[in-house]
């Protein structure tokens, strides 16, 4: 009953990331940090080698860009430098993570898509079929739930790989816990 | 940002295993199996030494005993046999993992407890704090899960660590799929 274990192939993690949507706070979100911490301490460990991390973060094309705005009124001009602007944050976001990976030894991947994260994520793990999928939670209450919606139970009950959920501790919540 | 991995600590993975259901199958449920095999391949890999898998087996006290039988009609002396011969199956399911983990080179540590799986498994975790709970499951559509209950979305729920669940594949899937 020898095991076998793909030689060649590394385990690909998928993981959903997210910007924090605490006002003056410009990088990843409390709950995705965590649960990149939480997969390389506990999963990737010093085996780097033999893991792949791949980042999806998605972008929410109406929402994202009115959020800091003062007025609705736009011109077209307005509409593209907010798109830029996002793009700009999108990326950012992004090299954070790569740059931790960089400094950790573990090969990486990134992208962004447009979209509802939570379609948009089940979307992406058909089209690149990773080995797992790891996103971060708020650990919201039901009550909580049902106002803001979870994309980590959308993501547990559809997507078509094994999800883990890594729920943000307790200490680490900021003053309203639908912040992240 | 230097990542601290702890050193001396393994990533302790608890692993909740049940016996085939299927008739004159005397070993472990495939979807048990299924998570066994996914858990080294994708997650242990070559890196025996930095995991420790944990497995515990719950068993039914009223319902397993009377699966195989012909008759309901029973004396003391036959529950006694009953029980022991339950024990002896669970001792029998966790031998398996257990042997398959000293091939591979994993330490383990195995237990049977009695009661409901779900609450069991969620009340194991608060006790043992593993970093990670696995189990399997059947997979099955909304209608099947309103009869049989799952034990993994209770889990995923419930459980104080991060939870995964890895589905039994489809080519694996018994006649009756309710069945494991």
């Amino acid at each position: 009953m020898e095991m076998e274990i793909e030689g060649g192939s590394v385990t690909r993690i998928l993981m959903g990331v997210s910007e924090s949507t605490i006002k003056g706070h410009p990088h990843a979100s409390i709950s995705s940090r965590g649960a990149f911490d939480w997969t390389i301490q506990k999963i990737v460990r010093y085996n780097t080698s033999a893991f792949k991390l791949l980042f999806l973060h998605v972008q929410v094309p109406d929402e994202d860009g009115f959020d800091d705005m003062d007025s609705i009124y736009a011109s077209p001009e307005d509409f593209k430098s907010l798109m830029n602007r996002d793009r700009a944050k999108g990326l950012h976001l992004l090299e954070y993570f790569v740059t931790r990976c960089h400094e950790i030894g573990v090969s990486c991947e990134a992208w962004i898509k447009k979209g509802d994260p939570k379609e948009v994520i089940c979307h992406e793990v058909k089209r690149v079929q990773p080995d797992l999928l790891v996103v971060g939670s708020r650990g919201l209450g039901p009550f909580q739930r049902v106002f803001v919606g979870t994309v980590s139970e959308f993501c547990v009950k559809h997507a078509e790989c094994p999800v883990i959920t890594i729920k943000r501790s307790a200490d680490e919540a900021p003053q309203d816990p639908v912040d992240d």
